[in-house]
C-alpha cells in the first residue's frame, strides 16, 4: 500500500462509501521482482484466483473471455481443415497408458491415479490423461480399416492433469489446464508433414495476431521433441524480465511409431497393409501467462484489443455544478454507439468510487482504451481517450467516435506486437563460442548459436550450465536459419555446425 | 444379420469394392428389446463408442456436434443474463467437499479420489469434483463482500464424475460426463426464485425447440430434491419404451444453505450483515441420449433438423448408361444450393458403395432428409426428397429446391415433437387408489396422483414397490397443476391430497 491520504467521507447524511485512492496499485515492479508482479498481477487484474490445492488455480471470467475468444477462431479454422470434435473419457487404464514406452516414460512421473471411490478401493486403478494419445489410438485402429477411412482428424477441447512439484505457476505450469488437442491419422508422411505446419501456422497466429507476441517457429532438438514422437515443431515465445523462453505450442508428427504400438493399419489403394502416419498438436491456458507476461506493467495486465472482452471502459467525470446527468447520457450514448459497430464497450457509473479509483481500476484489469466524458467534453462534444498501452491522450468528436476508436484500437493491438517484437529481438545474441555463450546465458539473453545437433551435446550443454536457476537448453531451431558458412564449428563441442539453434533457459 | 444375397463383386479388371447391402441394419428391435436396441443405435450411429474402462463412454463427432448446436444457444442466452464462464479446478480436498453434510451423503459413494502421482502417495488424496458446489464457494466467500458484489452469476462447461456402479448406460448414466453448472448469488430470495424458473425455461427450450421432446416442468419432491439444497426444479421427460421417466435438466434454489456452512455474507443496503440466496443449475450430455431413446427407430437414430450436424444427404442414383457426370453434378449444385442457404446438406459420393447402402448408411445415422437425383430427376429437372421420420417422398422441382427443403425440415421437426407428445400423452394414467396405481405402474405408465405430500409416504411407496425393475418414486410436481377438488386423498396414504403429482420408474 502505498501513500497518499485516503479521502474522508463526507459528513452527515447519507454517505458515499468512496473508496480511497491508495491501495490498488501494485506492490511488486516488474522489473524488480518479476515472480512476485506476475503472481499480483493475475490477481489483481482478476484473471487467477488461487486455489487451496497447490498447483491448481480458478480462471475468473476475465480469463476465460480470452480463452473462448481464441477457442473461437482456432476451431473455425481447423473446421475447415475438415478437423472434427470429438470427447474421449478422462480416465486411461495403466496397459494401455503403458503401451508406448518412451511416451509413458515422459510422462509417468507426473501421471495422476484414481485409487478409490467412496469407500472402496478399485480393483485396478485408473490414470487421469496427461495428454489423449493413448487413450485415443486404441480406436483409432478399430475404426481406420481402409484408405478410404483417412484421413481421420479429431480434436478435443478439454482438461488434462500433469501432478508436476516443480514451481507451479498461474498458467505456465498448473496441475490441471484447459487445452485443444488434435489427433490425426493420414495414408501418407507427405499429408502429415504438410499438416503439422498448417497447425502451426495457426498458432503463429494466434500469438503473433490474437496476443500480438512475436514467437520464433521452428523444430525441437531430438532431446526435447515429444516423447515417442518422430518430430515436434513449435511456436517459441520470450520473456524479457527473466531471459526464459517459453514454449509456446506444438505440432508434433507422430511418425509411425504409435501406429505400431497400437496396430494402426489399413489396407491402401493396392490392397496391401499399412501403417498410418500420425500427428498430434495442442495449445493450451499457458498462452494467456505468456501473454500476461510480456505485456503487463507496473499498472497491471495489458491486454491486446483483439482478446480484451471489453475493449473500451467508458468513465463519467462528474464536476459539483456540472451537468450530471447529461455526462451520464453521453457515456450511455458512446456505450451504445460504440457497440452498435461492434466494438466491445462498457460504461462504469458505480456512484461508489472515485474517476480516478476507476481509471486505477480498469489500468489493473488491461483494458486497452479509456473513453472519459467530463463537462468539458460534454460542452465540446467530444470523449477524451486514453490508451492503456502508452497512455497517449486524445480528444475525439464524438461524431468520428466510431472511426477512431477502431483505429485507436488497430494501432493499439499493432503498437504491443511492434513494441514485444523490438524487446524480444533487442535480447537476441548470436555466439560463436562457449565464452560468449556463458557471457550471454548470464545476460539472460535468447541465444543463438551454430550447433552440431548431437543429443550428446545438448545433455553435455546442460550438465555444464546446471545451476539455480536451471539448465540451458535448446529452444528450437529456427526454419528461418541464417546462412550457416561452410566451416563454422558448434559453440559447444567444436564440432561442425549443421544449423543455427535457439538456447536459453526455459519455463 | 438379417438374410439377402450379398452382390458379387464385378469379374476381371479393377474391381470396386461394393460392400453388402445387408449386415447395415439393427439385430435389435426398439419395441422388442430395448436395451440392447439402444446399445446398438448409438454404436451403429457413430455416436458412441465403448471404452475399455466401464461407465466411461468416447463421444464421436456426430454426438458432439448435437452438444455444441446446444451449447451455442444455451451460452448465448446466459450471457444475455449477464452469466459469465469461467473455470473451477477438477480437484476438490476433502475438507472442503466434506463441509456441506447433506450434500457430500448425496455424492460420498460415488467420489473418486486421487491417492497417487506417478509413483509417490499423495500426502492428502484429493476427490474429483462430482459437482462444483463445495469447489466453488469457498471462493464466493471471499469474492462477495457488499451489496454490490451482487448477483454473482458463474457458468462452467465443464466434465464432472461420478463413479456409479449400477447399469452404466451411454450418456444417461455414465462416470464421467459432460455438462454445464451454472453458479449464482444474490441479495434476495425473489430475485435467486426469478432465475430458478428462467432457466429452467432454457431447459425446456432445449428440450422441446432442439431436441423435438415433450418436457413437464415443475417441482422434485423432498426425498428427491439436490442434496443440501432448498428446492429443486426440473424438466422431466419420459421414455415410452420402458415406462421410465428421466430427469431431464435440474435448475436448483440453495436457499442460505451453502451460504451458512461456507459463510458467504454481505452487507447489504442497510449496512447489516446478511446471507446470500444461491441457485445452481445443470444440464448434461444425457439430454442426447433422451434423444436418442425417443426418436430412434428399427432403421437407427432419428436426428431433429435443428441439432443434426447434417440435416440433408444428397445422394446420385446413377444407372448404367445414364448420364453419371450430369448426375454428379446436380448432386454438388444441389449440395451447394442448400449450404448458401444456411442448409448443412453433404453429398455420399463414395464409389464403393451402391444407392442402396448410402440410403441405409444414413438412415442409421439419423440424417433428417435424403435427396435422391437419378437420371429421371435429372430429366426432369427435380429431386426426390424422402423424409427419415416417417419416410414420405415427395419430388421437388430444383427450382423451389431451398424453400421446399426449408419447409420439409421445418414440418420433420415439428412432427418428431408432436409425435413424441402423442406417444407421451397416451402413456400418462391418472390414478386415486393405490390398486390403480399398481396397475398402471405394471403397464409402464407415466402416473399422475393425488398425494399427500409427505417423505415417509413416498419412503413408503419406494419400499413397496421394490423389485427387480426398480422402485416407483416422485417424478415432479406439475406447475401446470389440473384441478384439485376439496377432500381429494393421498393415492398412498389416505391422508388429504396437496397436489397432483407424477410418478413412475426413472433413470
Amino acid at each position: 500500500m502505498a501513500g497518499g491520504e485516503a479521502k474522508k467521507p463526507n459528513a452527515g447524511g447519507k454517505k458515499k462509501e468512496v473508496k480511497k485512492e491508495t491501495g490498488l496499485g501494485l506492490t511488486n515492479k516488474k522489473d524488480e521482482n518479476f515472480g512476485e508482479w506476475y503472481s499480483e498481477v493475475v490477481v489483481n487484474g482478476e484473471m487467477i484466483e488461487y486455489y487451496d490445492i497447490s498447483g491448481c488455480y480458478i480462471l475468473r471470467p476475465w480469463t476465460m473471455s480470452i480463452w473462448e475468444t481464441m477457442q473461437e477462431f482456432f476451431d473455425a479454422e481447423i473446421k475447415k481443415m475438415k478437423v472434427k470434435n470429438c470427447y474421449f473419457p478422462l480416465f486411461v487404464s495403466s496397459t494401455v497408458l503403458e503401451k508406448e514406452k518412451d511416451h509413458i516414460e515422459g510422462f509417468a512421473p507426473e501421471v495422476a491415479w484414481v485409487t478409490r471411490s467412496g469407500k472402496s478401493e478399485l480393483e485396478v486403478p485408473v490414470a487421469i490423461r496427461p495428454t489423449s494419445e493413448t487413450v485415443m489410438y486404441p480406436y483409432y485402429s478399430k475404426w481406420i480399416r481402409g484408405h478410404r477411412d483417412l484421413p481421420l482428424r479429431l480434436n478435443q477441447w478439454c482438461n488434462v492433469v500433469r501432478w508436476e512439484f516443480s514451481n507451479p505457476t498461474p498458467f505456465i505450469r498448473s496441475r490441471e489446464f484447459l487445452w485443444q488437442e488434435g489427433h490425426t491419422a493420414f495414408a501418407t508422411k507427405d499429408e502429415a508433414d504438410e499438416e503439422v505446419l498448417q497447425i502451426l501456422e495457426l498458432y503463429r497466429r494466434i500469438y503473433e495476431e490474437f496476443l500480438a507476441i512475436p514467437v520464433i517457429k521452428g523444430k525441437k532438438s531430438e532431446l526435447e521433441k515429444f516423447a515417442g514422437g518422430l518430430y515436434t515443431t513449435s511456436v517459441e515465445a520470450y520473456i524479457p524480465n527473466t531471459g526464459r523462453g517459453v514454449q509456446g505450442a506444438t505440432s508434433h508428427c507422430l511418425g509411425q511409431n504409435f501406429a505400431k504400438m497400437f496396430e494402426i493399419s489399413f489396407e491402401n489403394e493396392k490392397g496391401e497393409k499399412a501403417m498410418v502416419w500420425q500427428n498430434s498438436w495442442a495449445y493450451s491456458t499457458r498462452t494467456i501467462g505468456v501473454m500476461v507476461m510480456v505485456h503487463g506493467d507496473d499498472k497491471g495486465l495489458v491486454l491486446p484489443p483483439k482478446v480484451a472482452s471489453v475493449q473500451v471502459i467508458v468513465v463519467p467525470v462528474p464536476y459539483k455544478d456540472a451537468n450530471t446527468q447529461g455526462i451520464f447520457d453521453a457515456c450511455t450514448e458512446t456505450v451504445n454507439t460504440l457497440s452498435e459497430a461492434g466494438i466491445r464497450a462498457e460504461a462504469d457509473f458505480r456512484d461508489n468510487y472515485s474517476p480516478g479509483w476507476k481509471y486505477s481500476h480498469w489500468e489493473m484489469k488491461g483494458v486497452p482504451l479509456r473513453i472519459e466524458i467530463g463537462p468539458k467534453d460534454l460542452a465540446n462534444n467530444q470523449v477524451r481517450a486514453v490508451r492503456r498501452d502508452n497512455s497517449a491522450k486524445v480528444d475525439i468528436p464524438r461524431a468520428s467516435l466510431v472511426e477512431q476508436v477502431k483505429e485507436l484500437l488497430g494501432n493499439i493491438q499493432q503498437n504491443l506486437f511492434d513494441v514485444a517484437k523490438q524487446k524480444r529481438d533487442a535480447c537476441v545474441e548470436i555466439v560463436k563460442t562457449w565464452e560468449e555463450f556463458i557471457a550471454a546465458l548470464g545476460k539472460k539473453k535468447l541465444i543463438l548459436a551454430p550447433w552440431c545437433d548431437e543429443e550428446e551435446v545438448e545433455k553435455d550443454v546442460k550438465a555444464r550450465t546446471k545451476g539455480e536457476m536451471g539448465a540451458a537448453k535448446t529452444l528450437c531451431s529456427p526454419f528461418d536459419q541464417p546462412e550457416l558458412p561452410e566451416g563454422t564449428l558448434c559453440f559447444a563441442s567444436g564440432k561442425a555446425a549443421k544449423k543455427w539453434t535457439y538456447w536459453g533457459r526455459s519455463y
